[in-house]
């Protein structure tokens, strides 16, 4: 595939409401979950939230990140019409932030916009904690060479509109 | 999250039309895509269809999953409303199989049962060759207690019925 221009890469990333991130256990395995996340500062932003959690589960992913931080972020479009699917897999450094850091703000700023649950979920849950995700590379894949795209075009309107 | 029962289990697998694989690239780097799959024979069976590849990539995967058998499997469901997430995480160890596998008429029937898009895509590519997945361990998680059999109630009626 031809490389991604960068504003259909980050219009995808603005629109995509889930993505699963692949990382590894603490016994290398492989593992991947699914996260929400936003875009701010050139980087993506997932946040530990107050969505309903197990005990213990969350401080492990941290765990798990700190020891191991490269990751893939996978985002991927399935649809029965299947010369509609595409995916697109970024390579990603994690790592886990807390308040004082300088592009705290603009991320918060980010998933509240880009997430309403946001208005009555608690962006964080005990202490203010997220996993910030540097892509160093992007593959992509689509059934159909304009999939992205006419996914895209087929996304309603954002926020304030 | 006490244990999930197996109807529930093999019901989520038998209707969910995707899932992602998370593997162990050649660097031993994390890395998930999206596959279809379909349950037979106690295990879940994922074909290297006739949806468009790209060149190489395909041969690449076997030969991770060949290299380091011990993968993840994520379902998960996202929806606007936070209140209806949830995600099954299976531990399986992969098993690349052609055609003369003993189960290999009862995983093809299994696709194309749960896929009519086989009808029009090709089931295999160049050669008949199917990734087997046998899970050794299932973890999951629901924002409501009920989220999964709440899922599972919503999805429409399958094949003949």
């Amino acid at each position: 595939m031809p490389p991604l221009p960068d504003p259909t890469l980050t219009a995808i990333l603005d629109r995509m409401p889930v993505a699963r991130l692949a990382l590894r256990e603490l016994d290398d395995e492989p593992a991947a979950l699914p996260i929400v996340f936003a875009r701010a500062a050139g980087a993506l932003w997932s946040p530990i939230d107050g969505k309903r959690k197990r005990g213990g589960a969350t401080l492990g992913r941290l765990a798990r990140l700190e020891r191991a931080p490269r990751v893939m972020l996978v985002l991927d479009h399935y649809h029965p019409d299947w010369s509609t699917l595409w995916w697109l897999r970024l390579r990603c450094i994690a790592q886990v932030v807390v308040g004082e850091h300088a592009q705290w703000a603009a991320a918060v700023a980010a998933l509240v916009d880009k997430y309403p649950q946001y208005q009555t979920t608690p962006l964080f849950r005990d202490e203010p904690i997220m996993v910030r995700l540097e892509w160093t590379s992007v593959t992509w894949w689509a059934a159909a060479p304009d999939g992205l795209t006419r996914w895209l075009a087929a996304q309603p309107a954002r926020g304030d509109d």
